[in-house]
């Protein structure tokens, strides 16, 4: 922690904030300048709340100079997290991972339709959705562990993963039967019971960064999971909420590349909620690929036009094949691949 | 719902959109203008996602014009809704209600030493943190149910009500012992297992206003609440992210007029969170209640700078009583009362 | 300016940023913690860019300390600026000053019907616009100098001063002769070549705060006027843009506190701005009194259904006058007065 | 305009509406919903503010249809703009078109080395900027005219065309002689004056979206220099401010495809302001290609680390050519070519 005196601070304010930073434990180094005093404070625990001394007199700003997050840093494993789902898919190395799927598992022919499809133009996990958290409570709240049934059937039939969104703490234990990795939405990204709880298992979790999280927040919402001990967790930029109303969310393209710097887990993408609108998926879902994600999360439906939820923002399979297409020739410019 | 097709729409574009209408049970108006025709849709289900028929061909726009939440709407219940905890305490009333109290429960000798300044100036409700959702995964989390235990017995010794946060729904049994008033924080606002279970009680609910949450989807909160048909629910706006930081948040005061014309709830604020700084509480608290507030919520620490947690936005008690004094005067600029 | 090395930054790396710092004309004090090197480079000039610091290896973060405004300061001139308009009307005095009148000077019947009656009221500036920057340009644009004419005559005639905004440095001199304050917009906030034109004049400067400025930036805004000589700068929230489409701005009433704190400039609102919205504009111009603004800026309209322009977000007289009393209750809750 | 009244409104409502409407000149047509009424405004102006139309008794909301921008629409000219510089060079055809060079134009060497080292990578055009509007009043201001010789020197010598900055309305006849395309700066995207009097040219214009505006009002402001009957326009993505402070802005390319869509201008981005830090320029820039943009400016520096004003972001010609030849890696998954 570094603390900056105002101009003009008296040696008694100074010493007084000196006092106290030593009664908290900190060793104090302090620099005279010409017009502030700085204090620099060593040993800072890591629930200290720093602006308990912006308010003592004489201060004028105090800097937190420890990231708050340590097992989530970039320096805690600098050669990088791979997460292994097996049969050859990791995610984090060199291959793209591409997750597609409905937004709503609606029937085992609608759910084995899209798994077929995708399989078929290269994805390796079918994402679905069991349990919806709408934000009016009249919409359609999904089919529950029916559902999550008929998603693993068809993945298994076509040689895919799962992930599907956890809501609450208590489906943690029947969910594990079905899913291959537990995705955590945005609106629960600071669920802090929920995440303890996901720490303590083993699973492979893709969290998705919250609407107005900042960067840093996330990696502290994955570093709950990784205190518990779950070091399987991937990052997924979504979109965040900004002025601008013309796209549902702003696709924070630069969180990719900064993250990957921050942090040593993996980053996903999720350009069908980083936009809201079909038509825009296509080119963010480039984007994303061109500014280094380590995977994909888009949705797919046999029949968008009839999907149940989310349908404007969904791929149709021909759509979705065609930015497979696109996005193998753009893989080799960062020197990623692809599988087939 | 309203649909606007784009300047040279053809008749067969045209067609196909009333057609899509009238197969989901929609009754169709068609405007002609000059430039562009125009058609109302009668008969909009609530769980209709509105964004389907902007994907047609020959589309502008689409416009829904139901509003979202019902129950929750001042049409509703013209009147307004009072929530009435006894003893002549009523939020939505005459009176401005006062709740305050520290961040975290931390002794019984703290609380109580709280309780008692707080009762003397004016407040009516003790609000205490058991439960403390951190960012950081190191810092204090609370003395749980021990803590309740202490707030509940200062808040009976001085006449008090007492408020704290729900954190998961499993603490709901538990916490009905202690509290008269749930609260759900900010991050909560969207846990809509959270919101349903506390719309199956009949306790008041303070549900506040995620940081990142428009004024629209705050009621749509409430509106779960009050799909399960408990009506005690008080709302509460405690600023909303930005991009400035000086601030920790920006108090969004214009949400105090704006949610009393749309809906029928008391309106609340939080003036210590809106900032976070304890040189900004009192004056946002008078704005607060200049603008229209029916109650606040404050922390008021007796001994702030040692407090356990957020001691930086903390009133200390004499800070707070002076701060009573100036509500007194403002209050009967808009017709209010406060209890002395 | 303080920098901060990564974890384990190796000696040469440390020694590499020490030598740069020196060949850059700084003294540096160097804090060797257990887990990292603190870096402290005192005489920073004003122009220095610290992120060409940041680039450099081992090096994790930099701090800059000084303040980038000097004269804005509050430390520059601690018991605060009192603009001095004559005949006793002073921004930034115990009395709250208000300024009213229409967004548009439409004609010279308008212009005094309206003086006459803010006037009655206790308004003691006249306000209005002669050129309308407006979005789309489509719309009306002003009266221009045959405007500001009608409005000194309307102001003269019932002992009001008057503010105008200017567009352009061009119109400095032919709006000397018309308005006793000169009014920066929020467009042109950074418009640096206006504000340093406006540095050159010794009349008083009404700078509103730009819809995303910080107020850092505005503080900066301010500096180039003072740094000219021009010490007569009044600066004015207006509402900020965020996430919220409710209220046309987000005001942040905040800043009130915080910029008074901060600098020794007295401090405005402009509540109908702020919101947009004629029905929120006195709960809002209450809450910015009860926060410490030294005075309001307030759309009037003697006819607000047939404005030329924001009669939208414009009270008719008797609002006004209704909103003056209530203002009158309000002020002495914090030491203020207001003229009668 | 859509007007929508509220559940329950009167007839008597209904009909003051509808006269009023029929007095500002529309055609009415009016649906009877079951729950709510709607009426459709045929025949609005553009400079009509619908906002006056929201306080009348019993209106819940009123919804402007017609785009406030004509000229700059998809509509007026499907096929798109082609900006011609001359020599084979245009903006908007199949060509990724790069303009690349220094923040602030320092020295004849400097400027003409850049020239040569970006002219081999691909560049087709020089940008440099004479007059540096910097936040703060004391930092480096640019070298004016001069600087403006030494870049067209430098330009010809290596084939390039030239973009500088206009800081004001005056500088225009005196720049013309030494640019090929005048650059409007983010912090001037509103103000008309300017925009204006370049619409009275004919020169190409390269307008950067300001940092809190939307793309409608970016449209908007396109839209004052079509009206003036200048089409040489490019539009530039250049970052807007949001809550996230780890990056300068948030570099919101999903505005490449949206804009593309909405208007028939070329799209430009400008990914080094976009996110202020040079290791995360090349990431953003291969996103903007692969997202569809038409064009990108770099911010290219011999020397970085010395460079008077953003040298944080700038590349080195070495790094700018390893981006060159990756962008030519994706520039073929959209179709698009880029020139050797």
């Amino acid at each position: 922690m570094v603390i900056v005196m105002q101009e003009g601070a008296s040696d008694a304010q100074i010493q007084q904030v000196i006092d106290r930073l030593i009664a908290s434990g900190f060793n104090v180094h302090r620099s005279t300048g010409e017009s502030h005093t700085v204090l620099g404070a060593v040993g800072v625990h890591r629930d200290f709340d720093h602006r308990d001394f912006e308010l003592l007199d004489g201060v004028r700003e105090v800097m937190r100079i420890t990231q708050p997050f340590k097992l989530a840093s970039r320096q805690f494993r600098p050669e990088g997290t791979i997460i292994d789902l097996g049969r050859g898919v990791k995610i984090g190395g060199p291959d793209v991972v591409i997750a597609a799927g409905p937004c709503s598992i609606e029937s085992p022919e609608q759910i084995n339709s899209i798994a077929e499809s995708i399989a078929k133009s290269g994805a390796k996990i079918l994402r679905g959705g069991a349990f919806k958290p709408r934000t009016s409570p009249y919409a359609f709240q999904g089919l529950g562990e029916k559902g999550l049934e008929m998603m693993k059937t068809a993945a298994e039939k076509h040689g895919l993963f799962t992930v599907s969104e956890v809501m609450d703490l208590s489906q943690i234990p029947m969910m594990s039967g079905y899913v291959d990795m537990f995705q955590v939405g945005a609106r629960n990204m600071q669920n802090y019971f929920l995440l303890r709880a996901l720490g303590e298992t083993r699973k492979p979790v893709l969290l998705k960064r919250g609407m107005s999280a900042t960067m840093e927040e996330l990696l502290l919402s994955a570093e709950y999971m990784l205190a518990g001990g779950n070091f399987n967790v991937a990052l997924c930029e979504r979109g965040i909420r900004t002025f601008e109303t013309y796209t549902r969310n702003t696709f924070d393209i630069a969180a990719i590349p900064v993250i990957k710097k921050l942090s040593h887990l993996p980053m996903m993408a999720d350009p069908s909620h980083g936009t809201g609108r079909r038509d825009k998926v296509a080119p963010m879902a480039r984007a994303a690929v061109a500014a280094g994600a380590d995977g994909l999360l888009i949705e797919v439906h046999n029949d968008p036009d009839h999907a149940l939820s989310d349908g404007a923002q969904s791929l149709d399979p021909a759509q979705f094949d065609q930015l497979m297409r696109e996005l193998r020739i753009i893989a080799p410019a960062i020197g990623r691949t692809m599988a087939a």
